[in-house]
């Protein structure tokens, strides 16, 4: 971490290691594992085992574990499309307040039914409203908002990815990480660059939702329309851009953003069930799509993360029996 | 470990604490994962994840690593329903050792193939002509045979597993092992009673394959035919009987042996992908349907071990695509 980039105020590796004490108890560090037979080397970082499904469960838990007693007694409120609400649910139940999950309409139901397990008020909206829901239940009831990417105890907490990635693997030379909104690769892409200088950093992003990989390409951040990005089966990665604390990550530490097609993500959803017996959502196999499409051996030793695996279990029985041709 | 239970040629933990420095650099260390908002507390120790899909890696690895030079160089040979063989030709190929596996001819053919992939020779006979085959190649080429269960060097490779579990969870009550032929319960019993003393140990056999389930009720080792073991879907469980030594730790050390219908089989599947995004084999779910259909409150903390998810990507569709009714 440069000085030039900590005055831009970006996460450093400090609040990234502060955050992995905060989330210890919270959160599995999950293993990386041996994906056989993959040229280059690869290796999966499995955060479909996270309690909830998902890595959002660590910038949920960092962002909570955050606040002191009195900013924390009004509760938490949040808007998601599935992983990050479930994550805040299960964060605030963790540390004992009350939360409020503003989802859209055509959330998939396993997130909707996983979000209220964890005892969490669930407010269905029409997906153009999410933001102006959760914006009038905080000014309402106090409760403090969580955001999904945008926010630095959020990164930070993602970024506990990263520090594993390269205290697991020091000579880990790339490290693909899905984009929606940011969190994750921006606090990933910290971690890395702070410990691992030389490893690179790469986005996968749905074709569908190439709302970075056109940006990274113009040096601006851009976006899409939301009626764009829900083409894609990647329900998780639908954010219309990247947030601006994340772009600007973005910009300091990431190498390379590449796209993947939807037949590439079914493709590596039967990889990861049938190679590493994992669950992953369409997100969460995004990276592994971009590996399998596009790794060289001049890739080196290669982590790709899979980010969730809440999937409904009829759309996984569908993509398993689809043939791969 | 009491004195009458060494004298009696039982592993030891000494013996169990001596593979998991052999096994270390072969085998993953598995985490344990919580299953949400199960009672009692159920925790799964997902061996799915070692890098040919099932615990069998550790008995087959520390087989071979006890092996001195001299008899390494001959290879090795063993018969298996599949996760055994992918083990040993996965634990031969990182000792640069030849490897040769004898299979049934009905085996799953991702079975077949992944132990094709570590580089071993599959010879394919039928079910009943598998231990014959085996001595007459071991007797051919010198190779020594590694067997699936029947064999202290393997017990104490899979006895890791239960060191993992007490170490991590020092106040577990229960401990639920799936049984076929007895390699897996036999380690993972002697490692538990030796530290967590109070804790018991129980094995979870479908109903189709209930030998050691009478067996264990009447005080004396039985056997069932081949033609009726096959008809459970759990295909890694239907040896005929548990093996004479696994036998006489199951005397010493298991406090309880338990069936599970196909239907909670299935069921089992469902729950581990959906609430714990994993992939199980039939025969890898089997604990969990114990767990699911039979636990109590008094359990206390429960781990349920899930042995393999080596599983074809249809059969795995099927269950899923299937309704709970």
């Amino acid at each position: 971490m440069t000085d030039t980039a900590m005055g831009a105020g970006l996460v450093s590796i400090a609040d990234i290691e502060l955050a992995a004490d905060r989330i210890a108890a919270t959160c599995l560090r999950t293993p990386l594992l041996s994906a056989a037979g993959a040229v280059p080397p690869l290796w999966i970082k499995p955060e479909s085992l996270q309690p909830t499904g998902a890595f959002k469960l660590r910038g949920a838990t960092n962002a909570v574990q955050s606040l002191d007693a009195e900013r924390r007694s009004h509760g938490v409120v949040t808007h998601s499309s599935g992983n990050h609400g479930q994550a805040l649910a299960c964060a605030a139940a963790r540390a004992g307040i009350p939360c409020t999950v503003v989802m859209p309409k055509d959330a998939v139901p396993v997130k909707v039914t996983a979000t209220r397990r964890w005892g969490a008020r669930v407010v269905l909206v029409p997906i153009s409203e999410r933001a102006s829901a959760c914006a009038a239940i905080a000014a309402d009831t106090g409760a403090v908002e969580v955001p999904p990417f945008d926010s630095a105890e959020v990164v930070a907490g993602q970024g506990t990815v990263g520090l594993e990635i390269v205290t697991d693997m020091p000579d880990v030379m790339t490290v693909v990480v899905p984009v929606g909104g940011g969190g994750l690769i921006s606090g990933v892409a910290a971690a890395v660059k702070a410990r691992a200088p030389r490893a690179r950093v790469i986005g996968a992003e749905p074709e569908l939702a190439g709302d970075l990989a056109e940006g990274f390409a113009a040096g601006r951040r851009v976006s899409w329309s939301t009626e764009d990005t829900a083409q894609t089966m990647a329900d998780g990665l639908r954010a219309s851009a990247v947030g601006d604390l994340n772009w600007r990550h973005i910009e300091a530490f990431v190498d390379d953003v590449i796209t993947v097609s939807e037949d590439g993500i079914a493709d590596a959803m039967r990889y990861l069930a049938t190679s590493c017996r994992l669950v992953a959502e369409p997100s969460g196999a995004v990276a592994t799509a971009a590996c399998l499409a596009a790794a060289a051996p001049g890739w080196g030793p290669t982590v790709a993360i899979v980010s969730g695996g809440n999937v409904d279990p009829a759309q996984l029985a569908a993509v398993l029996a689809a043939s791969t041709g």
